[in-house]
């Protein structure tokens, strides 16, 4: 058993598909500028972008491939380039949103033009591209045509539900305009079904699986997986490096977003420490004294162990499940050793 | 023969559709509602504003189906929704981009919060959540799996050349940054191939058509109907009703748009006449005074007659390509009438 099966097998995707994702925006970049060249010099800006990602999603649909009995690694690995593509897009729309300055190392589409207004509206055009360049890719896939059109319903399914999850993220700054219930629903909208069920769920119809237990096991473990993802975002966005995560540190806070360390410390701190934590949430330029100061709240409020922990046992549910899902004991060690490498991530 | 029959085509479509737009609006808004309230109010505000909409597109879609043959109109009429939800969510980003205060006699959607970044960002996941509504729609339909797939290839290629229009409109501010080429990209990928090609193609392909003369004829035909529609806009730009076209007089001059009208004055003018327009064009606020100004000169120059016979030119060009594309002259005659409707209408 190789305990780095997981970020092998995320390091092995991104080389495997990094030649067809070149030649794919080579060509659409090309057409692009029959067109016109502020379109052309637009796309070039998200092709750099792109490139860039984890790639975690794209991944997934290969492996949920294989896990429903999937050969054809080819085909299946050109078709996941789709949903790399649609991830960057819906980035480019979130930080338009977030009005963030860096991502991935970068500086963000719309601040990449000047005058702001100006930048804005081109990353809007960035964005709505790459839905539907991943629309085009999926749909030219080489699968069977009712796999994709099963595929591509689920991946409208689970989009929409995400952006209703953003939505109820931008809304998500006001403790009293937003129930807690709506912000487990944020968690699990935008993040945990996103990226961990849909993905999987995808590669899997793609391999035209029809075993209805394997279909709900499948679930089951994306979502753990997609949960241990959040958490590990939520501790990145407060104690993560900004060299490693291409993103300011403290940046949720930042943003004013009620994370799940911020929802424990309302429900389990005293007033003086829920007072400090709202006047600080929001706050444009939160100073590195103000950030330890929440830091060591979080703390004494033993937020940050509930974070922890609850990551720790979203993984040991994910666990359990594996064997219910494949006895192909190489695809067995990916999962959990990925399950790992998620909480462990550093960006 | 009846001249209305264009008229009635649209009028017949929009009450055949009417009741089902408005199911499916109330089963997508109970559905967001499940997942936070923000997410079913933001939906809710995109559905009025989309029953609200003009209704050609979808229109055109069902008459390419019955002009490729199809009989299926109930299963057509209910897919075709599909591009009315497209394209309310492409408005409501053309909307962002331009700053417009008023679409469709309402407010725009960015225009419905406070503050101003807020309702930006809202209006990012109206649009977003739209090309999803209308992709998961499309990928539902009843037809045979391989149509729909096709339909969807279409589909996302014509949209892709749509946004690269876009694109260079929202450059298309300065005339030393944008080409006269690009220029006339943007009207032919941003409207007329969008308007008058998709659609057709789009229902002809569900009905099956695989006969390439009748494809390139449609596409002919579509692009004049695509045409008259852009120059019958810029008409209504500068000397519509902001009664009936429910956006202000002369919104094109205030958004700085070299339209057919501007791009013929440019060739044609004086320098006098060349520099009033340039300092007119993208101000914020032009008065009724330099508004007429504005209108003399384009009569002066012959700008407004070369926009006119433009609009002709592709009206008796659409009508000589209608024998070779249907004998059936009910269909004919509909045809006929809404290229000749398009030019006239008043909104």
């Amino acid at each position: 058993m190789n305990d780095n099966a997981g970020i092998k097998y995320l390091i092995s995707y991104s080389t495997k598909t990094e030649l067809s994702v070149n030649k794919y925006f080579d060509k659409e970049i090309k057409e692009a500028s029959l067109i016109g060249k502020s379109s052309s010099e637009l796309l070039k800006k998200f092709a750099t972008l792109a490139k860039k990602g984890k790639k975690i999603r794209g991944a997934l649909v290969v492996l949920g491939y294989q896990l429903a009995g999937g050969v054809d690694l080819k085909t299946i690995e050109d078709t996941s380039i789709f949903i790399e593509i649609f991830h960057s897009g819906i980035l480019v729309h979130d930080d338009i949103v977030d009005e963030a300055d860096m991502r991935r190392g970068l500086m963000t589409i719309h601040k990449q033009y000047q005058p702001y207004h100006f930048g804005q509206s081109m990353a809007v055009c960035a964005g709505d591209i790459a839905f539907y360049l991943s629309l085009n890719k999926l749909l030219s896939s080489k699968f069977p045509k009712e796999r994709i059109i099963e595929a591509g319903k689920i991946y409208s399914d689970y989009v929409k539900r995400l952006i209703y999850g953003q939505i109820l993220d931008i809304n998500n700054h006001q403790l009293e305009n937003t129930t807690q219930e709506e912000i487990l629903n944020i968690f699990r909208y935008k993040t945990a079904e996103y990226t961990g069920v849909l993905p999987l769920l995808i590669g899997a119809t793609l391999a035209g699986i029809n075993d209805k237990q394997k279909i709900s096991l499948l679930k089951e473990f994306g979502l753990c997986l997609g949960w241990v993802f959040q958490i590990r975002d939520d501790i990145l966005g407060m104690y993560g490096d900004a060299n490693t995560t291409g993103k300011p540190v403290g940046s949720d806070l930042i943003k004013g977003k009620i994370t799940l360390f911020i929802l424990h410390l309302f429900k389990h701190g005293n007033t003086s420490q829920i007072n400090y934590i709202k006047q600080i949430l929001g706050k444009k330029n939160i100073n590195n004294n103000q950030l330890s100061e929440v830091q060591k709240i979080l703390k004494q409020t033993d937020s940050y162990n509930y974070a922890i922990n609850l990551g720790k046992q979203y993984v040991d549910k994910g666990l359990k499940i594996i064997p219910r899902i494949t006895s192909n004991k190489k695809l067995a060690n990916v999962l959990k050793s990925l399950l790992i490498y998620i909480l462990e991530r550093i960006n």
